[in-house]
């Protein structure tokens, strides 16, 4: 990987605005925080190109469901080919939150995270996109 | 208004992607493609800290409604000094589609929305907030 | 258009959240707050479709700038078969905000909206995508 | 807890396209489709009131980078009263992915985000803010 260099002209007005911002944000300078801008609007696009893609999603639910603890673990058993990995948080005494890691097409992964939000006891359910980094330096 | 050029460096492969990127979306050149990254960011900080903002209200609904029309104009007046300006566009025969810009405090304009979106008759509508453009140069 | 009536069921916890959402809201009653929601989830799924849609372009620019308006005209005359209205509004001495409405396939008003917010001069653009109404009853 | 049952009247046309969408999505009644549309409007209301939420941070970056690990362990560990868990993903031969589960404020979460995300290094970091299910029932 090499770096190059270049030159960006900004507004006075608008560079003071973004230099507070950088450290508010506790940017180390301003290269760092314009890499960070670039790659967050290239993963957009990868998102809306139906790219390979990460998911992460998040399903909230009440423990005490054993039927529903099953349907997702068979679900997943299904799908695991698409599945990275699986975290279990107990929220509290009722709740606990699972965070699913998809790999796949955008479409696909969509279909799959609707399917496992409509099981029955799902409280709420909710799908990210991100970056696999694939394309990303 | 002064332009101030600073260095900004970055990995060969993310420069690539992002020209391609500029290319696609027709930025004249980098400089340009970074600004309107930095002013996206500061308008999305400048709505979370309920800072002044715009609102676009989009209203669609079935304009064979007298009655949604006089609440709709009601409301309207009654927040006269909040709002800038209405557009109404026949989509087709009976649907139309009525955008009204707003300005104010994010929280302030999110709940004069919420009060119109709620009136009955209106199919879908649903508020977007940008910036105000005070502190963009 | 038939009203059709069936019976949903909610745990009283939930129901007594959505009640003073919908309050707070001030929707006249639970139907009327339901029905928007679905209306919402259909529109999103639209949009995700590449089906036809209307797009909120919002342009926030300085109105010094005669070559801006001239490429803005332009470029709007260009494509007058997707545009439906555009509104202008004068926020203060410097700073005016366009309002441009879209109509056509989800893909295709994204590309027009990029060309134009990537011209040299808008300090900020963004587009917004909501639905015909064609489709919603 | 205690179901509640009540009525609902919905235009025909708008409850044939809600029932295509609850058979794509396989819920398996409408009962259940609504109540996920309502525990999802009031998520968004949770996280925009600044109420206690859960964050979920992914963070892409190339794990051949030792200082970073060693950074990345040290702000968490400052923070490990606000992480509940945090996984770590082989993406590929250089990319890794780090889904950190945070609980909070929604303004304090957003603020230790923006701290992890600005660290050299962080090739893509990203905010995600979902419920406690503490007010779901």
């Amino acid at each position: 990987m090499q770096l190059i260099r270049f030159g960006v002209s900004l507004p006075d007005h608008l560079i003071k605005r973004f230099d507070r911002l950088i450290h508010r944000k506790k940017y180390p300078n301003r290269s760092e925080a314009i890499r960070d801008l670039i790659r967050h609007t290239l993963v957009e696009e990868e998102i809306e190109n139906d790219a390979e893609i990460v998911g992460v999603l998040t399903l909230l639910y009440n423990h005490h469901q054993r039927e529903l603890q099953d349907r997702l673990g068979r679900v997943q058993h299904d799908h695991h080919d698409r599945i990275l990995s699986t975290t279990h948080v107990h929220l509290d005494h009722d709740n606990c939150l699972e965070v699913v890691l998809l790999r796949g097409r955008a479409g696909q992964i969509k279909q799959l995270a609707d399917e496992i939000i409509a099981l029955k006891g799902i409280k709420h359910g909710q799908l990210y996109r991100t970056s696999t980094g694939k394309n990303l330096s």
